[in-house]
């Protein structure tokens, strides 16, 4: 793999020189004279960490636009259900690689997916040079023979990319999954050492469904199972109460926040003052693009980061705070060491173009990114030290 | 003028030959062999109304990044007023510059401003051939001698565009000018045929300091003093009662909102559902780069579509509409007979290109423009029938 020497790049303030090499980072020691396969005089562009997205349905990109500003369930029965219904795989295949593309310009490198017909997907992000984790769907619904062809899908699953692309187990939401299958799901990926991927407590017709069903709430019914634990990636998570997230804290779940997706729908607004004092590990993600209708993970900086303040408090949620949830958050979240632009840090990362009009002036790279900048700004991505996008 | 043929636009969902002639949309019996002094391939482009930014102050550009996430009386008086108290006039050219490039890359063709030394920021306007509404700012502490160039300024200044920059009176809020000089204003904007722009009712301490200072609302206060009518400008609205609301549409007034700035601050969620009910005319600004952080209002339409669907009904608020706030909504306000594509109005538009991948698939022009797209989508600008902008 060739090595990327990024001189007089911004970093934290300073000009720096950066070395990309064997998919790290190298600062100390480097110089502009350090030698490397490519050399990039980067005076005019600052470097930041990459986006993670940590919850999304790609292949739905095809349903950008299809159907909108509707009640949830006119929108979910008459319109996005019927439609996924008549999606081939080859659809999946073409909105994977429209996600991908869009997803890499706007600085992202990573994905964790929820969908199906995923041999298309993981192929899209395979030749794409960038990362995802790929959940195999469990939902009631799904025939015995379905599922156990998704389980052996799962056993002999390799990885083409040797090591950009982890699977999942998927189970859609407490409302969609039985308990037998949701403790099936959480077996299934611990046996593997996968992930396990949920909607949780998204909605409040979610929550008051979970109570009559099973007399508790969302999240201490999981727990009350043996589902949550670190391996739990949790999206949405807007009606959980204090000692809820206390739970999911002390378990090491993963909570995922959407917030373009919950303005969109109605479902609320994220509890950001109680998730935060519990110390939970946040993420950010977009969704899919029928709620959002975009996978830009600026723009769902900047909504996670106004909607914290919407309350009264212009001070929650600064800039750097929520970069840090859709980089290193959601990194962390996934083993990878990413996430923060350090001696031997993986090196997936922005380059920025300070020339562009929304970057200027410069006072704080950071808050321009997040409250300013649109993907005009995106002039490199680097995935593991290759480029993956370039409009240089 | 040289006029200008867009053959095959996509326009309402209908491939049309569009024709911009002095300054204005011709459509009727156009086609594609009509002459043009340029004629346009636009196939694979959308036209959409350009936007009308009817809040800003535009030189905060400068202020960009400079001060955030810190609370409301931090960041305006250890910050803000004494970054503005050195800006030079030579400043204000420069971030009018910056925030007018901006504003036309990002779809916009009118700025309703808010600020000092406004003949550096005409002067802008002027060359980037867009149009403006230049308020002349009043304060108590302005001294009388400022008051009285003021006004000479108003008196003897010709718009040296012929047609496209306005000046206003604009009384910053109620609680920085006392009630003699709010009316003082309101009477020399109405001796001049001149609009009032002015910050309403955007806080709690607004609303609760003029309770203890007048004993009524901001909304009541004004309209008790004959300030409010078809020529006001009121920015932000935000916590305003039913009652209010029917004052604010029975006097003709166009209210501001402006998401971004609003959420950002933590100053409240404007209340959609009471507005949208009275009938008052809705327009949408940026408000300054200082509490945005940009000019750009196709993300200010999203905010404002998804910050109205938070409360739970996903249907109020749909793209359409917010993009007639943001276009149409503005324009009336300002008596310009723009913000449709239709035959005889005023040709201020915005050519979207259909292949930008947040634009795609596209059942919705709309729908992508305001909920998915960026200012990568924007190919070309027009306004009153000129190219302002253009990336083909």
């Amino acid at each position: 793999m060739g090595s990327i020497l990024l001189k007089n790049v911004l970093l934290d303030g300073e000009r720096r020189c950066v070395l990309l090499r064997d998919g790290r980072f190298a600062l100390e020691g480097v110089t502009q004279e350090s030698a490397a396969d490519e050399t990039i005089d980067a005076e005019g562009f600052a470097i930041v960490p990459a986006f993670y997205n940590a919850h999304t349905h790609a292949a739905m990109s095809l349903l950008r636009g299809y159907a909108n500003d509707m009640p949830l369930q006119t929108w979910l029965q008459d319109y996005i259900w019927p439609y996924e219904d008549k999606l081939t795989a080859e659809d999946i295949r073409r909105g994977s690689g429209l996600a991908v593309r869009e997803m890499v310009s706007t600085g992202s490198v990573f994905f964790n997916d929820m969908y199906f017909d995923i041999e298309e997907t993981i192929d899209e992000v395979a030749e794409a040079g960038i990362r995802a984790c790929i959940g195999i769907t469990i939902m009631d619904n799904h025939p015995l023979a379905l599922l156990e062809e998704k389980k052996r899908f799962l056993s002999e699953w390799k990885d083409p990319t040797g090591g950009r692309i982890t699977l999942a187990v998927a189970p859609h939401a407490i409302y969609t999954v039985c308990e037998e299958r949701l403790k099936m799901a959480a077996g299934l990926a611990r046996e593997n050492g996968l992930k396990l991927h949920i909607h949780l407590s998204e909605t409040v017709t979610e929550v008051e469904d979970c109570l009559k069903a099973h007399g508790t709430t969302p999240v201490r019914y999981l727990d009350s199972i043996g589902f949550l634990g670190p391996d739990v990636i949790a999206a949405h998570c807007i009606h959980i109460d204090r000692e809820e997230w206390d739970i999911l804290a002390a378990r090491g779940v993963t909570a995922v926040h959407c917030p373009c997706s919950n303005m969109k729908l109605g479902s609320g607004r994220f509890p950001y003052e109680l998730a935060i004092a519990s110390g939970v590990r946040i993420a950010l993600g977009t969704d899919g693009c029928s709620s959002n209708d975009n996978l830009d993970m600026r723009e769902e900086c900047k909504f996670a980061a106004l909607l914290a303040k919407l309350a009264g408090d212009p001070a929650i949620a600064p800039a750097g705070q929520v970069l840090e949830w859709a980089t290193r958050g959601g990194a962390e979240a996934f083993g990878i060491d990413a996430g923060v632009i350090a001696e031997g840090k993986v090196a997936d990362a922005v380059l920025l173009d300070l020339h562009a009009r929304k970057m200027q002036p410069c006072f704080n790279v950071v808050s321009n990114w997040i409250y300013s900048a649109d993907s005009s700004a995106v002039a490199r991505v680097f995935c593991g030290g290759r480029t993956v996008y370039s409009r240089l």
